[in-house]
């Protein structure tokens, strides 16, 4: 354990409201402990970093100008929040981040009223803070809105639906970007190389001595003195034409480490401002912490790690990590077919295509943060005779839904989706869970839906959505390492809705979707010491379903159980179908299917949310005894 | 039936390639034919007819100048196209638009290599001419990609999205931005006044003079004159610096009637572009036909007409469209609860919302073509403490689906969806059906998920949904007219998960959601005839379920069978998901799913489309008799 910072000033704030007790040149010692105990804090639970330690000077200041939480300051993602979490009575709790029944890793709204409205996915903010803005404008709650998103945010369409919206509604609004040029990698796109302009040729030095100008004129509560200032603010301005034609006045771009142009900009902005204000603010993402500044994805994501050096705590594992494995059998797909192409929305590390754009540059796309135009510019390349992969999490292809049925599914376009943190996926809990992707895919007509069931597994369904041409396929699969199985030398494509039998028992019959199937076998094997030696299949295919090996399956065992990483409406109900069509259930079936519970479940280590879902081993013997009616006695750790 | 009109030089063109032997007069000549055809067309079959007749000239440039079907037109939406299948070889079915076995309303792979991509929702054709440009230049099919969207399309997020990322790559790329100042309602955000303020400042007269003139510059075939053409011509443009901020070449505003700026600006562009360029036209929807020019819609969507006259022919009808219902009921919540709020995006006269904005204007919300900012506005209102009425057709919702999830669900915000358009719509065909938001909502946790049975039933859902404020609550109905019930003088609240029994019979229990119900009794009555009478219930809920209906049914019937409008993955899932939970299936059970088939069904009358689908009374009738086990004499027409 590290030593804890001297945070003199920062013991002094339990609340925002603190802030107001102290002077400009009290908030400086302020953001400097602050960024110390979030540096402190992540080296103790992992987490975002580098995007917390970008917005310190900018959180303190926000904090210190608004009525927080009467106003609502939206943080756009949500990462960046550690240091409000810090300055708004969640200090104590701070080295819980991310933990089971911690903190969550982003703003959440049961958790503070400082956190007015919770995200972690991007773009929302503006949104939101319009929502808010409008209501109080019809007697809903009172105060300001102010929504701080990030440059990369901005290449989401939604923002900029948000933006058009808020320039013709012409409400009082703030909107603080924050612009690092880095969202996760460096952002991509023309909206990006505009904001680089933006600033490119005004050096600091002339915005700083303008904005202290302004402070000069400002008397206290500067309410006289704002016209003046505001004008001369205006006049800084190099830029910002685009915010402009959108109905938004733009002010900036500010130092955002630099509290002598954040407090009094804010100040006059927070009195003068009648409409929508834009407020762009460059920040460095991983400022005042070295090993975060030189590092080339900037701190974004850390594990534990010592303070002093940065050196991270890495687990070790014993087997690769399926984002990996998938990233390389899709560059061994690639070598042996030019038409392979691959697109990311802004995740090339996170869905391993950082590896293949190394090698294929020219093949490789990064449409930043624009999951709806991912899947139909994949969808447009399929249709001019390419082979495209689009990678992405589970979670963000809800947002390219109606993408996904209306440009490739009626199409019948042949769009490979590779669908990464499929199910629960630990520290960055229900937001990032991907829970609902088969059974919103599973329904589409013409859609092929694999699950891979190990790492091998995924090298053969790359290798099979390489080779399928007739339609849209899609496989998933976890985050982390995979089991350790052997792997094999190259993809050899799957013959498309067969599943394979793993393991022939009695009584009971477990078909297994995904990657459940380790716990599965541990079950398997626990009750075969029972003397109950199930049979074991691995569907592979939610659509088209192995209706030969289900019926059979079903034929043969008294009981038949599915699991899956998904929420009820995908495989397991699409084999409920198929055994109800079939007239299976007429003569008696003890058919269950294991499926996420109805809830939302919080971070923890996917092992503990699993526990919490109820779909590990343990529990996975209990629901086969309890199906066949036998006496428990001493199972171990069942709900 | 009209008189044809008489079309001499139209006669002459079969494919594109005819257009390449007209002069440019001769052209002109065929743009006023191709107007008159059109309209006698859509005459005859009713369809979208202004927004084609705004596009007649460009659809003839277009073809004239690009190379199709090697160069890949990609019209946006696609509502637009008729004048375009009459040019590419379809005229001979023009007059089957929308109708069973003919033509698609819209763009349609299937149908024609000229339809390059298929559409139907809005601002997708960006993403999909980049997609082109894209796998052209890596060696896929050669050829231009030129996109024609319209203003209303850019407000949508997926275009900017799009266009961010054209700017980037900066591939060779066309996008013709059709500027009506009309998508369906008069467009509204920042964007629309953006774009009206571009060309408020230049008289087309200055335009057409400066291209006339561009036309002398050109020597055939003009790639001499084209530089300084090209430099004349941006020297006419008199802003698009958002366009250019986003890295596009900017041309415009062009008169999108007249040949004579229209032709030498296309020409041009085509042999001069090295990147993103995007071409301003204005056009006027409804063009050349008084009927259409004067309606309020501009001729959007209409039936059958006479065409002298303009007078459409509407079948009469003794109930009251559920769209209209819902916003009269609506509209007297709103009456008594100001906190009721409502949003739409760019329908109002579309959800019944138009009727609402003039009783309550400033509680009414159009954001334009932006579901998923209007999900997420409506979250952040509903964060506020409004009670927002979040209005859009099933199909559309799926554009905010991660917002529904992310925004909403996970949040537990109290937003009201009323979701149109559920099920399938007739002659809009599968683009437009409402079939997955069912499955893709009732496993959210915390949702509310209904549909209205008849009209009746509308009235007290939109009173249960303005009195639900523990979290989010759904509930869809059909388009179309209501089935003729007795209107209840007020809407009260359902308690939530309670079904209803609607007669008590016995053997098998037939458990509707949704507007089926009305089929499923005619079913049980013909079934009673023959001895068998069934049990019938309507679920109105499915989520949460009425467990302890369905369980009662389960247990005092051999069979049971469930029925709605939409795929498999929702309310039967659901059910059997509870049937098999509680060991129903284990003792056997006669449980059937009846949902929509595993295939987009094409454009017809919805009854059309509901016995492709084996949903009607006869087929719900044979369905039963085959559970049963009763051999089948004389049914009706059942499959």
């Amino acid at each position: 354990m590290t030593d804890r910072p001297k945070t003199p000033t920062l013991d002094r704030v339990t609340l925002p409201a603190d802030l107001k007790r102290l002077s400009d040149r009290e908030l400086r010692l302020l953001a400097d402990e602050l960024r110390a105990e979030t540096i402190s804090a992540v080296s103790v639970t992992g987490g975002h970093l580098g995007a917390g330690l970008g917005v310190v000077e900018l959180t303190v200041a926000l904090h210190a100008v608004f009525d927080t939480p009467r106003d609502k300051i939206i943080w756009d993602v949500g990462h960046q929040c550690y240091p409000h979490k810090i300055l708004t009575g969640r200090r104590d709790r701070i080295r819980t981040l991310r933990m089971k029944d911690g903190l969550s890793g982003f703003t959440k709204r049961s958790e503070s009223a400082f956190d007015p409205f919770g995200a972690a996915h991007s773009s929302t903010s503006i949104s939101a803070a319009l929502g808010f803005a409008a209501a109080r404008d019809l007697g809903g709650d009172p105060g300001d809105a102010v929504a701080v998103i990030g440059d990369g945010s901005m290449s989401a369409g939604m923002a900029y639906e948000a933006m058009n919206n808020a320039g013709h509604l012409k409400k009082r609004l703030f909107v603080v970007l924050n612009d690092n040029e880095m969202s996760i990698a460096p952002p991509v796109g023309a909206m990006s190389a505009y904001l680089s302009r933006l600033y490119a040729g005004a050096p600091f030095q002339e915005l700083k001595a303008a904005a202290k100008g302004a402070v000069s004129l400002l008397p206290e509560p500067f309410q006289e003195g704002a016209r003046r200032a505001k004008e001369m603010l205006k006049s800084m301005t190099v830029g910002g034409t685009l915010f402009e034609e959108l109905g938004f006045s733009y002010i900036g771009p500010l130092d955002g480490h630099d509290l002598d142009q954040l407090l009094p900009v804010l100040r006059t902005a927070r009195v003068r401002a009648t409409g929508p204000v834009l407020i762009h603010v460059i920040t460095q993402k991983g400022k005042g912490y070295a090993p975060a500044e030189g590092a080339r994805d900037k701190g974004h994501a850390t594990g534990k790690f010592d303070v002093l050096t940065g050196v991270q705590a890495k687990a070790a594992s014993n087997a690769p990590s399926y984002t990996k494995v998938f990233a390389q059998s899709l560059i061994a797909e690639a070598e042996r077919d030019p038409a392979i192409v691959a697109v990311t929305a802004a995740m090339p590390d996170g869905t391993g295509l950082n590896l293949f754009a190394e090698r294929f540059p020219k093949r490789c796309f990064d449409v930043g943060i624009a999951e709806q135009h991912a899947v139909t510019f994949s969808a447009g390349m399929a249709a001019g005779g390419m082979k495209p992969f689009c990678a992405l999490y589970s979670t963000f292809l809800q947002r390219g839904y109606d993408q996904v049925v209306h440009d490739v599914a009626i199409q019948r376009l042949p769009v490979r989706f590779a669908i990464d943190r499929a199910g629960l996926v630990g520290a960055d809990g229900a937001t990032h869970a991907g829970a609902f992707d088969v059974a919103f895919l599973a329904n589409l007509p013409g859609f092929v839906v694999m699950a891979a069931a190990d790492e091998a597994e995924l090298v053969h369904m790359v290798a099979t959505a390489a080779a399928h041409d007739d339609g849209p396929i899609a496989f998933r699969f976890p985050r982390g390492d995979g089991v350790g199985v052997e792997m094999p030398a190259r993809g050899v494509p799957l013959e498309i809705g067969r599943g394979r039998m793993i393991r022939q028992g009695a009584r009971v019959a477990l078909l297994s979707f995904g990657t459940r199937l380790s716990e599965v076998l541990v079950a398997a094997e626990a009750l075969a010491a029972r003397g109950i030696s199930p049979t074991v299949a691995d569907a592979r295919f939610a659509k088209p379903l192995d209706r030969a090996l289900i019926l059979q399956l079903a034929r043969d065992h008294e009981a038949l159980i599915t699991i899956e990483e998904g929420a009820v409406g995908g495989f397991g109900s699409h084999v409920a179908q198929l055994l109800a069509d079939e007239g299976v259930f007429d003569r008696g079936l003890k058919y269950r299917s294991m499926v996420l519970p109805d809830t939302f479940i919080d971070q923890a280590s996917p092992e503990a949310m699993y526990a919490v879902a109820g779909m590990n081993a343990p529990q996975i013997e209990a629901k086969v005894l309890e199906v066949l009616g036998v006496a428990v006695v001493g199972l171990r750790g069942a709900s």
